[in-house]
């Protein structure tokens, strides 16, 4: 029998809760039977929806964290306005040693200001950094930095690349990735003055493929898209709404043809199966890359497989050493 | 009878020269019967597709222009080294007062820097900046800058609010156009110190709709998205793969679905027909704004239609006195 491995869950993350945190916990329990759950929130909320849910909390140890943080909550006052929060006892937990990764669908702000205030950047890391997986052609690949970091300087993108490319290759199991700077031209002299420096810092990294352009993204061009945090907030986000529009503008198209139900149902069947790429649900999250810990956020929306899928990658995180490789590549 | 429009063409700009420019120099004399073209490149070169595609010259000025500057040469160094390049005889031709307007699907850095040298900027402007239509599911909107000014400060976001306004309503055809700031988030707080300072700039404006994020591009929240354009261009980029990519993964998805060839045509039409707002062969082309004259720039691979529409959106430009409301607007 496989060595215990302890996962915090905040259970009062995201949209929905505490139902999906709660329902993600019970397909990870009954996918991995070495997996014990710290499960974080009001206590009494997380029994009642142990029970309704049917939950067995033989393998959970629940820890009363009464102060919920809020998606609008501001980041930087969250851990000291609400220091009893599934956030701040979360991260703590991980400090402690009593749990090794913590996953969350809450507020990524204040996900990312505790997690780096009571874990601590790992040793010769400048600044973590959030990361997205984006989908292409090739199946998912890593876009960093996706929000955390809205501007950067040339060492920043160096270290975003070396750390982008320990989790292509250890966490999305992308072979040799390559890791390419998003720029407005593959010229080493396009961009701003910032590019440019970043441009010849990564000259030294031999997984560095050179510029790529906004077409390059969805083809796949490279496995790992280093951007400053506007552009990777923007990316993410546009990416994330193509679905939905996509599938009202063939609605509309439909409607106009008009085909038949039959007609109809196929089309909207052949459009949703080519679309799974851009399923988020089946990544679950990402964890805070150079926090010296796992600390994992997933989308607010997460569903209970994303949550799932979120634990699961946070085990993932923990079994490959993710930290160690880091520490490794940049010390 | 309307007075004559004079609109210059270069006929050895984009990918495809001379054919593609000739044939919608065609299109354009056909469609517009007070349209007098002046046609820029190797007059040889002109004169034998002219012939070619059985082009009458009557109302055509042919201006010999020996040297071509191709995509990759260097913006900066294009007008130096080759000063009888159709670039600099049509721009030359609008400073002359010979012709209202001059239209290329050529070298955009090229164009944008000769348009600048020679035309020079209109009063009170700080920067010129070139925007693109961006597909939405209300239509085409506006996307400002799309790559001419990677990096801003607060008053050209302004300007080019006031700019871009006019030139939806005034060009675009819609009324009452709102502006939108592209950010990491709606609040005023959200982004870098540049965006920040940037929102509190436009809120003089009534236009001004406020910060607006990557999910509310496609969905047309906005008529004139404002960013940088660094986050422009990589946009601009994006958005033009989405089709193919999209298609890509139709097609694959068919193949494993073992489709009848039938049901296959019948989704890729539907796909096709739900594609079109990303045609960018509808728009063909946008004016450098700032500049003191109509200088306007088309999609590299510019279709006989694109540079139809190009051509015709030029005169519109002309009939609308474009330059003239941003002056007013401005000053």
């Amino acid at each position: 029998m496989a060595t215990s491995l302890h996962v915090a869950v905040d259970v009062v993350g995201g949209d929905h809760f505490p139902e999906n945190p709660m329902a993600g916990a019970k397909l990870a329990l009954a996918a991995h039977s070495h997996l014990i759950l710290h499960l974080l929130g009001p206590e009494s909320l997380i029994r009642e929806e142990a029970q309704s849910q049917g939950l067995d909390l033989s393998r959970c140890v629940i820890h009363d964290a009464p102060e919920i943080v809020g998606m609008e909550d501001a980041p930087s006052a969250a851990l000291k306005t609400k220091p009893h929060s599934s956030i701040a006892l979360g991260n703590g937990l991980v400090k402690k040693g009593h749990a090794q990764a913590f996953v969350s669908a809450g507020n990524t702000g204040a996900l990312l200001a505790a997690s780096m205030f009571i874990l601590g950047k790992l040793e010769g890391v400048a600044r973590p950094t959030i990361g997205t997986v984006y989908p292409t052609i090739k199946g998912f690949r890593l876009l960093l930095d996706a929000g955390a970091n809205l501007e950067l300087r040339a060492e920043h993108y160096l270290q975003f690349a070396k750390m982008g490319r320990i989790y292509a290759e250890h966490l999305m199991g992308i072979e040799h990735p390559k890791v390419g700077l998003l720029n407005v031209g593959e010229e080493a002299e396009k961009g701003t003055e910032m590019l440019i420096e970043a441009y010849n810092a990564l000259q030294g990294l031999s997984e560095f493929t050179g510029n790529i352009e906004g077409r390059d993204i969805l083809t796949g061009k490279a496995d790992v898209f280093l951007c400053n945090g506007l552009v990777g907030n923007l990316l993410l986000k546009f990416g994330e709404s193509i679905p939905d529009v996509l599938s009202l503008l063939l609605g509309k198209t439909m409607k106009e043809k008009n085909l038949e139900p039959a007609q109809q149902a196929l089309v909207a069947e052949v459009f949703k199966e080519a679309m799974q790429p851009f399923n988020y649900e089946n990544v679950g999250g990402m964890p805070f890359l150079g926090v010296d810990g796992i600390s994992m956020v997933g989308h607010g929306g997460s569903t209970p497989k994303a949550i799932f899928n979120m634990i699961s990658n946070a085990m993932h995180c923990v079994e490959v050493e993710l930290n160690q490789r880091i520490l490794t590549s940049l010390n």
